[in-house]
């Protein structure tokens, strides 16, 4: 007997994972990885006070989480400015992109990114069906002209874009992100990526008023706040673009214990400061290391960066391949010509160390 | 400016909530329950080795969860023995319905369920514009000639029935579901939800080969395991159709605290056995408050008792807004005949006394 036929858009997919994860590679390669430092996870840790809050609540965990996450959009909102009204809490970033391509994508419609960009986005798009067109990036950045150009072509419904960039950790200025609002076709939306956003320079973060309806903004507590785990992540926007999610999301799909993290960490500034300083220092670290083996450090205002091999694919997808077999998980882009590059997450000076011991071996015996 | 649209299945679409939590109940009341006992909560709570485990997770919560939930996925298999290819995990049975009725449900298919069922798994059906088929409880269960009948004469893709019973916490021998299998229309799924099956009769657990493509079976640590806030759910059957979620699910969705806890969670069978002897104790508690006050325990299966009050919707409903007003959370059917019962949560003796305290005030004042 055969399992009953899957709808006509799932039966078209095929099972893609979006990223194998490090257990995956680790239980491949029948080891453990000395150095983390593949996934953008922040090494540096959540707030003690983070972690103590979820500690506290683990008894608790027999309770649901409150499904409006109230208290953390209110937080949220106090944080930034805005109303609760305008914030969407779910699982991730990932988690929301999927809930927005549904939200907006029809079988067929248009959507515009950058070839090598989020491949997670990409998935989702493909999940419901929609038409994905890509641009090249530019100068190892995401180009605005083109992202906006290929929208208008195509009468594109979603315009994603991240800034700072993932995988190349470039950025550009707020008021750039600003301009394309006004270039975008009508009835698109653009889809603004900040999971890296509290790394970046001030100049980086667009001024928008928080109800533009032409902007859905996501952010996370993956990255700077040191919780991946925990999938928290956050978007806001236009009340009646946030309250569409309502009609889609799972209600009680957030872990009740990552609520609490989240909302201690939000509260711990003083502690995402300090992140913020240990990342620019390990960014440093990082193309002192990659000037030593003859590489270059393309500029990050993220907490990884993508280290130009001066090689080509095949050569940086070798030394991936090197440096996880010496317990070095790192990453690299998917496409040319950004797969020139290695992609290495900031983390504390023992991962680092690991680093400069072993990259000079792998390339030795490339 | 107005926002740009949903696409055509979204717009069509409510904001649903299909529960209410107790925390903006407690927000509109202003105060907080004393006796949280509606959401069929396990407030016995988890396994103190599960709280442990989380505990000395929270400090690793930076890294992301293993997306293949490699290890949990082992351990049930070992548990079920099965494979761990007949195996999903995800975000709760909630999360993980929501993704079976994408993977299965084109616009326009039928789908059969209970009137008065899981009001979240038709939620999913109306969010991919499935057409939903309901038919009546009959003698305060689910009634699996009329599921098995209406499903043949729509053509249904789905058939949902939970076994034990929410709202209702009854229950039927394996027997009767196994005979369901033979009676499925070609083509079609029965979606067996076993949210309480720890809680049920031995006799109450289908014996099915685990490769029947004609049923998925949905588990979760919410209940039993009292881990609801953790989300952690999962759906066993044919590894066909277990591949299937590949294609759409959101990978990195699940905790890594919540992973953790579900393992050692599954580990101490004996507090399991523990927390089913008190809720077994506690059912009996209800029934006997319940006689007390003039009204009728429903057999049960599960960790909530349905009360029957003996009136219709309109006084249960009534004793429902009483109790909340006394700080005594429950929730109750939705549809008649079986909202003239209250479904009141198995819990801790203290929970139980105030149920006991307050339940005649209500009913006097009423």
């Amino acid at each position: 007997m055969k399992i009953p036929e899957f709808a006509p858009i799932p039966a078209s997919l095929p099972a893609t994972v979006p990223f194998v994860g490090p257990e995956t590679l680790q239980r491949q390669l029948g080891f453990d990885f000395v150095a983390r430092i593949g996934a953008n996870e922040n090494g540096f840790g959540p707030s003690p006070k983070a972690v103590q809050a979820m500690r506290d609540e683990a008894q608790q965990v027999w309770q649901y989480a409150d499904p409006t996450s109230h208290d953390l959009r209110q937080a949220l909102a106090r944080h930034l400015q805005i109303s609760s009204e305008n914030i969407v809490v779910g699982e991730g970033i990932d988690g929301l992109l999927g809930l927005l391509v549904r939200l907006m994508i029809a079988p067929g419609d248009a959507v515009v990114t950058s070839d090598g960009a989020y491949p997670t986005f990409n998935y989702h798009v493909a999940g419901f069906a929609g038409v994905l067109h890509k641009v090249p990036y530019r100068d190892d950045r995401e180009d605005p002209d083109a992202l906006i150009a290929k929208a208008r072509e195509t009468g594109a419904r979603l315009v994603y874009l991240a800034n700072p960039d993932n995988p190349m950790g470039s950025w550009h200025a707020g008021a750039v992100i600003e301009a394309m609002l006004d270039g975008l076709p009508g009835n698109c939306l653009l889809v603004l990526d900040e999971a890296y956003v509290e790394f970046a320079p001030d100049e980086a973060v667009p001024q928008i008023a928080v109800d533009d309806p032409r902007v859905i903004r996501m952010r996370t507590f993956s990255k700077a706040y040191g919780m991946a785990g925990a999938r928290v992540g956050y978007a806001y926007g236009h009340p009646q673009l946030i309250a569409g999610f309502e009609r889609v999301r799972n209600h009680f799909g957030m872990s009740r214990i990552g609520q609490v993290g989240a909302l201690a960490a939000l509260a711990d500034q003083e502690w995402l400061a300090h992140v913020r300083g240990q990342v620019i220092s390990a960014r440093a670290k990082v193309a002192e290391i990659a000037t030593e083996n003859g590489m270059f450090a393309l500029p990050s205002a993220t907490n990884f960066v993508a280290v130009d091999t001066g090689r080509d694919g095949d050569f940086a997808r070798r030394l991936v391949k090197g440096l996880e077999a010496k317990g070095v998980f790192v990453r690299m882009p998917g496409v040319a010509p950004l797969d020139r590059c290695i992609r290495i997450s900031c983390a504390p000076q023992t991962e680092m160390s690991v680093l400069a011991e072993t990259l000079p071996q792998v390339l030795t015996a490339l």
